[in-house]
């Protein structure tokens, strides 16, 4: 006998809870579609020599290698390996399939993807990202980065966990800015960036104190524009273009930056997404080199401590390593199990109601074929229904349909039979009401449509 | 710079047809849920140990294992691999779960499976299942092995694929007709049952000469009957109960399997399945030895060259390995990559219209928030939406939308604004008309839904 079980770092759900994952993931893939969105999978293994172009480095000690069994008994290197994001798989695609794809490209991809991180609470070694990204052919228009904040705003509003800022900053305004500042030098910027991005954990006298220390040695002035400029949170949309005007003339990088960011709060403005759900935030850089321009982090107002819940930005050339095209390129990323585990741990998130909407009971076995056909018609109008294919107790259906999370109980007897009607259960209300067999998908479609105006899951 | 390529043996799509064989997906995972299976998603790998609980033999030979680089290096057995089937995993997952599950358990499970398959046109080493299991405790009742085929055909039927016939069987009613012919050893029923699988392929004759050969050795007589028996095709729901009654009375397990099938057919009568699309077939017996009483296989009146594109039945007991409870089960699945796969190849599917319903043009980059403002309408009321952010010459958009298969066209130019309309243009039936920008949404609703009603795709 083998004892089941499954490797840590691995989130497996029981059903209730799949069922809240399930409409979580519902949610984003249907916005990312209303926002015109195309689907796109790839292959959960890559070739690794084409998956891992740079040798070394952070990411490949945390890749899965895969091998089939002739290959492992051969030895060798392994020729697979398990995607690590989705975005090298995105570069691939668009390289191999250029020819096929209409520019600008716009894809969104929701797969889970590995890493082979230590077991620690809260690391998943299988997670899913539900990435959008838009790539252009040779060029780009800055409009697109206005429209993946507007895609979260759609996202983040519909899965209803609270307000929530999209945090905007670009990385040319903060390249500008430090080069006015005399750090010219694109590596020095990056250590200097990397010490902001401690901000929150470190706490800004440490962060302060660091960048005036032997390492930076930058002059106090310098290190108090520094720390007054990246503590800049806009408060409105009308704040934000003023922190922008701020900035002053400056040098052409910083120009442009400005330009495009303002640019971006105009357009996010023109998309009806609200002031109270956007602000610029100078702090933002992205741990990545990847990103050269926009930046985007999103975090939950009454949860600050759960981090960024959606970030990305743009960059300058998704798939150098596989074309010689330059492919320009915006993207954002979910990380929904994280989210979700983060959701469940802040009690944002309980279990769901359960996907079955009805169950038909069955109090005598002579009525199974009519508990069958008022299950077909329920079906046919669209209502999730399961049948007691066996009869019990009463009180024994109505605990199996209660814990499950069922919230009607149908129930057709001899004395509903003989009046011909059946009788419906609201586990939720505990309101029962009797109605005709013809008329009664369209009764359970009415007290479903209610709950879903109400806004209750 | 590396050439972009994946793996042979995996589908990857190009997004018109991704979003056919999502939509494929789609219509699977409704109907499972409408009849109140559950989900259930397992990680991708499974520790090896759990994973294959046999030693050796076909299925092992097949498996692809996961190492992380660190575990690579220092050599020894790999500790994960990727589930080969979703069977296993469920087993797994119920054993380890049992006491957080209520009984029967209905679970439904669409994820990917691996297999090292050689490369082979049509064979695929990643490919999706779609399962539907129902797992007893103790004991499950034979009402349950009805559903299955009633949530067949409501897959199929949705799916749009033409005339289908789902073949039921029982293997109880199998041995005890060899029974009865004195073929009562087990491993000699499975001989001749192996070779009754190749009926389609070898032909009756063939077959038939197998039988009566120096391997079985079988009377002339026997042969007969045995070849008369798994003929047997029923023409109509009256027909499978006669066919059933001309067996006879025989050995109880002979009835037993008649019974249990009787029930079937009744039941399914009773769910509303229409009588063209099951029928007893005698020959249907599913390679594994696993199945004990009623199996399934569906097969395209129009297209037998498919083969199979659903099978299952019933088993004994699915967790054995992993625990002392009994779990008797009955499920199904389909092999939706490979189905979709033959369905492009037989030409039953083609390229989806795009998920984009409507572009909204743009003429003038002045008008950029009007289309914002537009698109956002649009999705508000739960349409598709995609915006042309850059002005382009309308020949181009139209150009662009319809090599996209996005249906509609939305203009809003000078000559609209002055006149307070919007110009919505139907790709698909190249008529146009004009509307208030407030009534647009509305509109297009009405249009698409008479596709809907109209079954068009």
């Amino acid at each position: 006998m083998i004892k089941p079980r499954t490797t840590p770092g691995v989130m497996e759900l029981l059903p209730r809870d799949q069922i809240a994952f399930q409409r979580m993931l519902d949610v984003i893939r249907r916005n990312y579609e209303r926002f015109g969105f195309l689907p796109v999978e790839t292959p959960v293994f890559e070739l690794s020599e084409v998956l891992l172009t740079k040798t070394g480095g952070e990411t490949e000690r945390q890749v899965y290698f895969v091998q089939s069994t002739g290959a492992l008994e051969q030895g060798g290197q392994p020729e697979l390996a398990l995607r690590f994001d989705l975005t090298v798989p995105l570069a691939r695609y668009v390289a191999e399939h250029e020819h096929d794809l209409a520019f600008p490209f716009r894809r969104y991809q929701i797969q889970r993807v590995y890493r082979g991180e230590r077991a620690q609470r809260g690391r998943f070694r299988e997670f899913y990202q539900c990435d959008i990204d838009v790539i252009g052919k040779d060029a780009l228009g800055i409009r697109h980065d206005a429209e993946l904040p507007a895609v979260i705003h759609a996202v983040f509003t519909e899965l209803g966990v609270g307000p929530f800022t999209i945090q905007l900053n670009n990385r040319k305004l903060l390249r500008g800015f430090f080069e006015g500042l005399g750090i010219a030098d694109g590596e020095r910027q990056a250590l200097v960036l990397r010490e902001i991005d401690k901000l929150d954990k470190r706490g800004a006298d440490a962060v302060r104190a660091t960048l005036t220390g032997p390492d930076f040695q930058l002059a106090d002035n310098v290190a108090d524009q520094i720390m007054a400029f990246v503590q800049v949170r806009s408060t409105s949309h009308a704040d934000a273009l003023a922190r922008l005007a701020a900035l002053g003339e400056g040098n052409a990088t910083l120009a442009q930056g400005v330009a495009e960011l303002r640019e971006v709060l105009e357009l996010l403005k023109a998309h009806g997404v609200p002031e109270k759900n956007y602000a610029v935030n100078f702090s933002i850089a992205r741990g990545l080199d990847y990103y050269t321009g926009t930046v985007y982090e999103t975090t939950l107002d009454e949860h600050p401590q759960i981090g960024s819940v959606c970030s990305g930005g743009r960059y300058e050339d998704l798939a150098s390593h596989y074309t010689k095209s330059k492919l320009p390129g915006v993207g954002i990323s979910i990380g929904a199990t994280r989210l979700f585990w983060q959701l469940r741990e802040a009690g944002i998130l309980s279990t769901a109601e359960s996907s079955v909407e009805v169950m038909v009971g069955l109090m005598d076995d002579a009525r199974l074929a009519d508990s069958l056909d008022i299950a077909r018609r329920l079906r046919a109008a669209g209502i999730n229904a399961e049948v007691q294919l066996e009869a019990k107790k009463l009180a024994k259906q109505f605990q199996y349909a209660d814990r499950a999370g069922i919230r009607f109980v149908v129930l057709y007897g001899e004395d509903e039979a003989t009046r011909g009607v059946v009788k419906v259960k609201d586990l939720r209300s505990q309101e029962q009401f009797e109605v005709s067999r013809e008329e009664l998908a369209a009764a359970i479609k009415v007290e479903l449509e209610q709950q879903r105006a109400m806004g209750v899951r």
